[in-house]
């Protein structure tokens, strides 16, 4: 058997962090990750001081970040659990180290300027990445499995993102969308997606017996779904709207179909597209997905209703936010770039 | 001043019959409510004994149906938190006993035949009926105050319904809607509005952390909502789900304008149409309303979210579905069949 | 009829000062109460910009604190809503200017230099207090009602207090208790109890689907209920526990008696200590409180269950804290101070 | 490498059923397990069906209890989810079919009479069990670990206790209680502790917003805690609440020590007694458990809070109701009568 691979997290301490720090730690093909600390962060010097649920599981030692250390360690591959003003700069000092890194913040996700604009990234921030953001691969494994196998950088799909584009994929590839209508997603999302820091938005009171929608035609994650799935800007209406639950994501998807269809043609174009994708489950209609059943899971879990006109068609797409919505789509890309089976580790 | 109302409420056991029998037991022009059991109901002699939480605040004997003894008692309006089964077979009694009627189910709600069938009214129903379909005043103050006020039998609108007509009705009448182009309603409700009657899908372990779609183009509201706002069948995709709260709703509806608009000028259109309207308010954009605003009022409130091309519109529309859902409205169109004051009793 | 009181609430941005807005907006004997704002706060001008759920109902202007404008405007009672540290420096100067004041905070609630210890107030800070420790009535209405009515500053209890005291009282005072075996409360909280402001305590994440113990031996409440209980030091075990609900107490005690007793004995004992006291429920055994049923009331709702030997008794206690733990209580002392039934304004 | 073994389990629908089906299908030691339905259940053909979530690992097929079918099958070990009368009735003919049998019911973990009683076993029902009620060994593998091994008959500890009994045993053990002063344990479950079916208390609107205490002195669990911490009846009072949340134990615990001692004792107590316990993790004070912590983990957490008289204790214990409370634990038993690490296909 090949020798284990050795991997490294820096920010281990979000909630990302921590379901990625568990996947890692019991996957097959792996040495025991080297947890990193960001510069500037809590000071806990083991990972279960911030997560007590990992106190009975052995120890958790962060250290900080210290490149010529991590070369010693022999650390071939770095996941960055960052926010993406830290992932913009520490990336390519990374890949000049010779790293492969797995990025989860959304700083190498955007192909165009006008979307990276969004994350303030200007034309200097731009030279500065000396190429990178042409290198970088849209680490969706089920659409970009190719390029993800060769990448050096992968940039980690949003949460959101993931939800959205694995639901309409196979429709727009099949041509199949009246493109001219549009294309509506009502997303919901649990607390985490807004990560750990406190603030008035994610205190218990304001969010417990409450639904709100935010961000509307304005959030960071529509650029990611417009490249990737090749839609002109103003094509997709995105709402997202924060649950009063720790985690998970629906979407419920709203497209018109170039001509009537049945039930069992639609289905057809999503079995066919995703015959061979272990972490894609299709609901037969009349059954559709619900949060509950993604999550702890790694799956995107679709499903669809479709309109007596044969028209309105329904998507319905839940995934957990913290796997394949983060940490589980991180190793899942991990899988391919060593060319493993994709399901390793994670089930 | 003049003597007071005396009023009933059959089905107080349930959870809007509750809030009725709060509000009514508070409101100033009233006596104190008649209570009324249902037969076949698990036999409480007081309501305390049902909900617990009214033990401080006196009793609420209930009693058996009678209608000479309500005449006795000098009911002249009466109320029913009745499923609409038995909804359709006592209005007809009630309204031949001389009372005016105001009834929470969706019994009395629809005009046209094929919305009805969902309700499985055949032929011989509608012939018992006995016309009361059609003079029943379907009860939404805002759009119908004038026939309320004169009404007999007042057919209180559903809580979805509610939530989407007062979003829409501004733009509809004012004709500013690409109808062609269609109307999408992404809804969610609270777990009070699939009543108290214990199921696998209300037990607390399918709801919390949890969301899901149901009854995507058939749930029975669609024939309300398209009946007020005189849309034809097709034109509204209206998609409910389940959220982990109990209670309120929140409506993200999608339209398309004729023409592209600056926000003041939808914003302007909102306020005229509810200028003197108490309880419906709206937001200023950017601010948006969110579930928790509107629990334990009687207001609708409604904000918006233009995109820059001024065609798009995301509408947010929310309210307690036990109040400005079921129980508020109700009382709010006793308010308007009395000539009251139509905040009377609600603040 | 009298005019009506002028009152000023400083701090109603806080949890307890909507609760206190609200109710006191529709008290039948007050002007509209003035608002006033901290140093230092946010800045807001109207406190429907921090609480939209205001915004349907009229303006709540706030204002900076002024001695001489509140005179001015003739106020006459102030609650201060404030931090103990706050309240502990405003009172006095409130005091000064000839105002009665309630101040919700812990600031003036104990008499005992041990309990004050906890927090932090001196010998520097005693001394400018200047004698209005001892003036300071503990304001719990069933146990003080005629120290409240004369009282220029009325210190309100702290809402794990409430629960707890009233739950003990009767068997206190009764000598039924066994000291020597000790007191103890588990009581557990809503997450409201601990505050507005954002902190990884309260992140919505931490919550959900959690409960944790905290403040074990230690939490600041205890001194209240030693000294209003007659208790000694380390006679009460007092257990604070975090619960995943934004409101409510609900406190398990657990006694011994000092003889075997009847359940029907015990409840008597309740029955005549608050007889005539309108907001203390006592549930007939073996019918227990939840906290469902006292919230959005300003009810203390006790019940109890004694075990077969007659001696071990546990006793329920459920209030809601923003309620009769804050701001009810507030009012009902109010109404108390001013010669009006405890019940206005409070239904 | 040895054989795998074979196992089958009756009554895979409900909670705990769902759990260890997923735990026995990733166990290293074991075959696929065979899924055994009630006689009366609902017919599913896959529990998949019951439980979408499963849907994409493959089949999950159910059948009907055919004796001479398992052995057939070679099935060598039977876990039972089964209420507690059926559970009573099926054990003596899986036993008499040479089978192993772990039980997840309360049917066999009682050895005195007066604590069955509670279950109506009467007179009759123990004849018919054979001796099987001696010979039944109580499945908490830190206390009975070499019982277990040899067992044929595993009656799987109840959540409560399990929380309840691993806390006290090194005290207990230790002699270090007051055993005149009592036990109180003040526990709180989440609600899939109460099964799933349907009822008015597990309904999501009598929950959530919700904590009420039930069933004071007289739940069943308390019969195994006495039994296994040779307690005598009326030394442990016991107070189980119902959580807002979908699973999780806590358990508050109210000792006096016999003699004051320092925390550091306390915790070696506690530390000697489960050093070689790969399952019960100690928390260093003045650290406590949590809900979250153990949650879908095997782990009962405990931690500990000692008075400054050092004789007042205070002890908290976590666990997943699902998983070391019932499940998890099961499989632990299963490891070893095996002869497996305790650990094995549990982490």
């Amino acid at each position: 058997m090949c020798a284990k691979l050795k991997t490294a997290v820096l920010g281990a301490s979000g909630y990302s962090g921590l379901e990625l720090t568990r996947i890692l730690g019991r996957h097959p093909r792996l040495e025991k990750p080297v947890l990193l600390q960001r510069e500037g962060s809590d000071g806990a010097r083991d990972l279960a001081e911030v997560f007590p649920q990992l106190s009975g599981n052995g120890g958790y030692p962060m250290a900080g970040l210290c490149w010529s250390e991590l070369k010693r360690q022999g650390v071939q591959l770095l996941f960055l659990a960052t926010p993406h003003e830290a992932s913009r700069s520490l990336v390519p000092q990374a890949i000049y180290q010779g790293l492969r890194v797995i990025d989860l913040s959304g700083a190498w996700r955007l192909k165009q300027a006008q979307h990276r604009a969004i994350y303030s990234f200007d034309d200097e921030d731009q030279a500065n990445a000396g190429g990178l953001t042409e290198q970088a691969v849209y680490g969706l494994p089920e659409l970009n499995g190719d390029c993800i196998m060769q990448a050096q950088l992968v940039a980690n799909p949003g949460c959101y993102a993931t939800s959205v584009i694995l639901a309409l994929a196979p429709l727009v590839s099949g041509e199949v969308i009246d493109r001219e209508w549009g294309i509506i997603s009502d997303s919901k999302s649990g607390v985490s997606g807004a990560g750990k820091a406190p603030s008035a938005h994610t205190h218990f009171v304001s969010v417990a017996d409450n639904l709100s929608a935010y961000s509307v035609f304005t959030h960071r994650h529509v650029g990611e779904m417009v490249e990737q799935l090749g839609l002109s800007d103003g094509e997709l209406t995105f709402t997202p709207h924060l649950l009063p639950i720790p985690r998970g994501i629906l979407s419920t998807i709203y497209v018109r179909l170039t001509r009537a269809m049945q039930a069992a043609e639609v289905e057809m174009i999503y079995r066919d597209c995703y015959a061979s994708k272990p972490w894609v489950w299709v609901f037969a209609p009349p059954k559709l997905p619900q949060v509950q059943y993604s999550l702890h899971s790694n799956f995107c879990d679709l499903g669809f209703c479709l309109a007596g006109d044969g028209r309105r068609l329904v998507l319905v797409s839940c995934l957990d936010n913290l796997l394949k919505g983060a940490a589980g789509q991180a190793v899942q890309n991990m899988n391919l770039m060593y060319g493993w089976d994709e399901r390793e580790g994670l089930q």
